[in-house]
């Protein structure tokens, strides 16, 4: 998927600020910020949206939302509250075609999410 | 759990228009939707918030996300796109504390997502 801006990302093609990265799993920070902490989790491997996925990718999911607590826990959002969001589909505001969980904090986050 | 409502919904001692429901996950119409289609996705097992999570509970949380994806799809959501939102904290918004999944679709979804 050379042309996915995410997978670039992880391939070093393109800079990002990284917060997080494992094996299957690497975290940036959105370089167009909606709170004052915003972080992208996404998997290494390239899927589409959450559309794509089946019963073999519930571990890495899994570990999306994993990876969502620890770095929310690392940048200090727990006290405050963070809001974990995927989008999925571009009438949801998906913009990137790699499966990615948003994650917010740092502000007070209004209710309805969108 | 006794007062825990979510618990309570899962009990049947409170009422909910379930969804969707297996061994370990229960989804329900949330009864103040944000969204023509609003429904909340709950693991059985009573978890306060995501923080409360380790590696152990990896697999339920991929279940949740898979969940979401398979309960959009029923719900018709897939064409228009959908929403899938955590909030982690009261100040994130988090008004019960039994974890949750929010699926919303079935209308434009606003950025930022509050």
């Amino acid at each position: 998927m050379a042309e996915c801006i995410f997978c670039r990302i992880i391939a070093g093609e393109i800079p990002a600020t990284a917060v997080y990265e494992d094996a299957e799993i690497f975290a940036f920070r959105d370089i167009n910020p909606a709170a004052p902490t915003h972080i992208l989790v996404i998997p290494r491997r390239h899927i589409g949206t959450l559309n794509d996925t089946g019963e073999e990718d519930r571990a890495l999911l899994g570990r999306l939302l994993e990876a969502a607590r620890v770095i929310a826990r690392d940048q200090g959002l727990v006290a405050g509250g963070y809001r974990v969001v995927m989008n999925v589909g571009e009438g949801a505001g998906q913009s990137v075609f790699h499966a990615h969980l948003h994650v917010l904090g740092g502000r007070p986050l209004a209710w309805p999410p969108g």
